[in-house]
């Protein structure tokens, strides 16, 4: 039968896929030094095997004739997917895949060397010749702009067209709120800022992940350069995280976060490894649950009605703060130069820099060499703030060392998605703040679990969305949660 | 040039070979216990990609096209090799190479779970399955025993015909000077028993590998189940250790051996990455460098005067100890039950009783169920002890649960190349001894280095040991070795 040997097929080029996943674990954790050239080496061999098999005429043979045979519903979406991914595979040559993957190593060690020296102009010519790379990739499909081919690999569908005016009516409706934020009484959020040992928030990590459901049997938390999750099948699903001994929230809400993309790929079914049925539906979709984690279960009242006085009995330094003045400290709106520690309403605009930044890296109105300023100019531009060292402006994202143009994007679709999400859970869910105000995430999670993950690529996230919400992505949703939140906050 | 081409083709099977051992070192170490099925399909995926590599048709007409060219002796040497690694390699079945790396991941999980409950039964049926699968590897050569063929994976060119008389030989040798030492003063050791809290030792081991030359920066050491050295490239070599907080002596000769293994490792040329002359000669050339290390060295009087007021000054246990009754402490011969921790005489004995199982094993004349009774039995007879447990008798080594047959008597081999090649070293350094005494140990490195490390696989173990010393393996440079630090130690 061919569905049968479709699947062999799939699930060896997963093996491959995942063992690159390892070998770049590694690389980001535990890694020696000296071994870069020759891990880079190992990782493009086996990209470029992965590449070989995704594109061979014997694969695209067996498509055909599973097509031909009589399927479950579920066999039929796998094999249109195998079609979609081939389809798309077998435009890139092998060449330009391999030469792809050794220079994403490459680029990755330029950039970490860069942040050593705190100096863009090491990282600036791999960074470069990325550049060239992804605008060469870009070139081999037809597109209504070159960063559509690019924003295609992690969202499938999102345009240019469809995301300039999502960013822009994101800009009209979050201006007029953070200038109302800012005319109001500010919060204080200096308690966030005592020493608190590094031991001490690993370990209040690694409880709050255990209570929301991570499976520390199926995945493991490390420490690393920049916080990722990667997956090795639903069974091993890792993430890392920073510490910052002066800042309580970075590592907690980065492991957070991190931990809801965990979730999602252990809830993805197992009997599926290797098929599309068994992968993640898209990046918007796996930001949507990182997203619900971090903000709005991580960073709600509800949550820490529960955490706050076990947070108290841990750590000293929160021992006279109230739970409001705790609450109001880790939801604090300031725009600041940080991605990954900004509050949920100024992150849109650390996100709508970075796209505009790409779209004219990518259709070559700017040149990496004047990238720096763009980077200092459209924060001061749009936050108000201007990096004053390159680890604090253009050179904090893994991102675009990996290649990664056009994943940016998904963060804010993520959190619009998120919202959307949260609100029909709180219609699906009896009592469900309740539940989480007494320490029960349980019944959130198996929602997520049977609404979202159980599906993996089954929808495109525009089916998934309605689906679960009977609509298409809304960002109502999000501007209404937003509003209610920071209102109760800065009392407007 | 067809010389450039077999280059690439071998290195590309080595970056998978690397990215395999990759897999299994992440598995050794911080994998979590559900990954197990999804990792075994990776590494068996892998394999089987290597595998097919190995023995492509288009890799021999490659070497053949090689052999034809105006080449250069190193050259010439890797296309030779090259040439015996794929006769040897294209008499396995795709389909057989698959199975076995399958199974190889299962009966490790298996050896682990029949550990952590002390039930050799556990492991039995996985153990089983692994000689069928080892006899039918063996069917495939055609060799005068059948365990030669499996030999020949770690030593090339080694046989049962050699072996035998050999430990013949070292029984002989080994049981006189043995009965004299019973009958001597006995040593006293109870100073290796205090207690050593985890961290100090650890810290201690650490600083004798960087002394020693380790280069941390392209390796790194970890705990695991059974101490082991990996190499992903002369760059990355790593190493793993265990502790026991009750044995001072588990974690450190433990540690010196895995390092002279990586020192060694990462003594191979980076220019030959994957090519033979880049990779290791033999296993029992590896054993010599890790024994030369932990006992020519490492248990040696001159080591210890320079590190022994070191450890004196770190580990307050050993302030009123002599150095003499260290020594005396850490040469202590006395039958034992686990392997890795006896000392360098009944060592043998250890070596002896598996390669009879082994062979047995492998020839069909013993069973696996029978095969407990059989250690036991044997511990008695040659070293006159029983274990009472499996975790101290048949389960102690993880070699067979890898499908490692034919690996152990490389290591009495390696011992007794070790004694030889350092009474060649003290002939060929000026004051080495005096040098290590006083803390220095890079000429003796440096040396190993230009006598047996840059060679590779350049010559087999025998031309190597004739090139070294002058002559081939002599079992009476060890018998000298032994008789006169014995004699020290035991006054007889």
């Amino acid at each position: 039968m061919s569905y049968i040997l479709l699947e062999k097929k799939l699930k060896e080029i997963a093996d491959i896929q995942y063992a690159i996943a390892v070998l770049n674990w590694d690389q980001e954790t535990y890694m020696p030094i000296k071994s870069s050239a020759s891990r880079s080496r190992q990782i493009a061999t086996l990209a470029t095997l992965a590449h070989q098999k995704s594109c061979a005429l014997d694969l695209k043979n067996c498509i055909d004739a599973a097509l031909q045979e009589n399927l479950s519903d579920e066999q039929k979406a796998n094999v249109t997917l195998a079609l979609k991914d081939y389809t798309k595979a077998v435009v890139l040559p092998e060449d330009f895949v391999n030469r792809l993957s050794m220079h994403t190593s490459e680029a990755y060690h330029a950039w970490v060397d860069a942040r050593d020296h705190d100096d863009y102009s090491l990282f600036q010519e791999a960074l470069t010749t990325m550049i060239e790379l992804k605008r060469e990739q870009a070139s081999f499909y037809t597109t209504a702009h070159p960063y559509d081919a690019l924003l295609d690999e992690y969202e499938p569908g999102a345009t240019v067209a469809q995301l300039d005016p999502l960013f822009k009516s994101i800009k009209e409706q979050l201006l007029p709120l953070l200038k109302t934020i800012k005319q109001a009484q500010q919060v204080d959020n200096s308690i966030l800022h005592n020493y608190y040992k590094e031991e001490q928030q690993w370990n209040f990590s690694m409880q709050i992940l255990q209570h929301i459901g991570y499976d520390f049997e199926a995945g493991r938390q490390d420490f690393a350069e920049h916080p990722f999750t990667t997956s090795f099948s639903s069974q091993d699903v890792r993430i890392t995280t920073r510490v910052d001994e002066n800042d309580f929230s970075n590592l907690l809400w980065s492991s957070i976060h991190e931990a809801g993309h965990a979730l999602y790929e252990q809830g993805l079914r197992d009997d599926m490894y290797g098929m599309p049925i068994g992968s993640a539906c898209s990046l918007s979709i796996h930001e949507s649950q990182s997203r619900i984690w971090e903000n709005n279960i991580g960073r709600g009242m509800h949550f820490w009605k529960y955490w706050f006085p076990i947070l108290q009995k841990q750590v000293n330094s929160f021992a006279k703060t109230s739970l409001q003045e705790f609450y109001a400290a880790i939801n604090k709106v300031s725009p600041s130069l940080i991605r990954t520690e900004a509050d949920e309403l100024t992150y849109h605009f650390h996100v709508m820099i970075r796209y505009e930044l790409e779209k004219g890296l990518i259709e070559g109105s700017l040149h990496p060499k004047d990238l720096k300023q763009a980077w200092n100019d459209a924060y001061q531009n749009y936050l108000g703030v201007c990096p004053q060292d390159d680890v604090t402006g253009i050179l904090q994202d893994i991102h675009w060392s990996h290649g990664s143009f056009g994943y940016f994007p998904t963060y804010t679709l993520g959190s619009l998605y998120a919202a959307q999400f949260y609100a029909f859970a709180k219609q699906a869910i009896p009592n469900l703040e309740s539940d989480i105000e007494h320490g029960h995430t349980n019944a959130f999670l198996n929602w997520l679990r049977n609404s979202i993950h159980a599906f993996g690529r089954r929808y495109t996230s525009d089916e998934l969305c309605k689906l679960v919400t009977g609509s298409s992505l809304d960002t109502q949703y999000f501007f209404d949660y937003a509003h209610s939140k920071y209102k109760d906050i800065y009392k407007f």
